[in-house]
């Protein structure tokens, strides 16, 4: 297994908690299961896109996986009675037969696998034929913003270089299409859900600018700094570049990546 | 005035004509003007927007101004009867009255300029208070894709740089909220126009990644090496790194910014 370069403490909870209420219309638009459908979604963590997809798909019977156990924790209290257990993608159990599931979720999940290919063969596996899968992915080299500064990219790439070291890949959402296609899938339909903030979208520059990318990025300062990527003061300065894409006059762009595919 | 970056030959010409066919949909989405109105295009070139524009709002009044002749005549050639007249942005002529349009329109031309400003405060007296302008620009930042490659960046940067030094903005796009608040523009709306294509979407393939942005970036080669920018090794392998995007497993994103604003 790879190291989940996010962290699992709570303010990282938090974090994703806020992140996943703000974008939720953007990422979820379009997913609905059918009433009685069986949905697995993987890699469910504290359950931040579970919540939507509850609430999208009332009815269907939707299970979500994940190998963390404390998230586990914080996703059961956040949804009692969901149907969260404790599984590997490669080893889910009693319930590890071909084609049990119609349909498959994953979300934020193959950025951080060392063989995102090999996951998407074991998904496509686990979905009856004709059942579909649906990817969701950031790719952190869609960030781009005003006013530019060489500070800011220094300290995204050291979120892209520990991603990296830890088996992951930050800029997997342009792959999503390519790697859905070599798995097998058919039916491939892949769009950029794309994130613009600017002084006119004050929500989004709170929500998405500041307390998703630039917290997401803040995030990884000691394990940047202990991997000797940059210096305190290129850190601070990287955050602070960051902060006046958040300012007034600013703006912030970010590509999110959704591929929906069906199993033939 | 400053260069025209992308030269004014008839290769460029139809790789301007080919852009706007595939473009129209995105870029033109929203944007049709009433019966009646007064509309100023300002920097028509060779009038390849101003088919979509008069397509899209046949009953208005549309005079469509450019500073090159041998553009001029291409767009009367392809849009005979059309108010194509010769002037420049500051020096409209005989038309030249303060608040004499309801609406302005400026696609890629902004860009190009020293001063874009300047150029919307001159804009926006040529506008009638409560009428609007519509700006639409791309951002070469934009640019991501697979397979990554650092030779693609770098002669991408080429044309970054050289429009730069003809005094342009090849990432002007993020900046155009900014200048149109700055202009005193109210009511601004501005939203990224998103082509991305992958293998699933050949049509785009072809007429994006192949036929617009390589093709635009291969357009100044000449320049890049007079400047001494890279070597014809470096281009040759930045243009085939690109062209490996466009090739099966492939992937292209590229944003255009779209911003509508008031003049109070």
């Amino acid at each position: 297994m790879t190291t989940y370069v996010h962290g699992y403490n709570s303010h990282e909870s938090r974090r994703l908690t806020d992140q996943a209420q703000t974008l939720a219309d953007l990422l979820h638009a379009g997913t609905a299961y059918p009433p009685g459908s069986r949905v697995l979604e993987v890699g469910c963590g504290v359950g931040a896109q579970t919540v939507h997809l509850v609430r999208s798909s009332p009815g269907a019977r939707i299970t979500s996986v994940d190998v963390d156990e404390s998230s586990l924790a914080q996703a059961r209290a956040r949804l009692p009675g969901h149907d969260f257990r404790h599984a590997d993608l490669f080893d889910i159990g009693p319930f590890d037969t071909d084609g049990t599931y119609d349909h498959a979720f994953v979300c934020f999940v193959l950025e951080h696998l060392a063989d995102p290919a090999a996951a998407l063969a074991r998904l496509r596996r686990l979905v009856r034929p004709g059942g579909t899968v649906t990817v969701i992915e950031g790719d952190h080299g869609s960030a781009f913003f005003h006013p530019d500064d060489p500070a800011a990219h220094r300290v995204i790439d050291c979120l892209v270089t520990l991603q990296r070291d830890a088996g992951g890949d930050g800029l997997i959402g342009r792959r999503v299409e390519p790697l859905l296609t070599a798995a097998g899938f058919r039916d491939v339909h892949t769009r950029p859900c794309t994130v613009y903030a600017d002084s006119t979208r004050p929500g989004l520059v709170e929500g998405f600018t500041r307390n998703t990318f630039t917290a997401m990025v803040a995030g990884v300062r000691d394990e940047a700094l202990a991997a000797g990527l940059v210096t305190e003061t290129q850190w601070r300065q990287g955050i602070e570049a960051l902060e006046r894409t958040a300012a007034p006059g600013g703006t912030f762009h970010y590509a999110f990546f959704k591929g929906v595919a069906t199993n033939p």
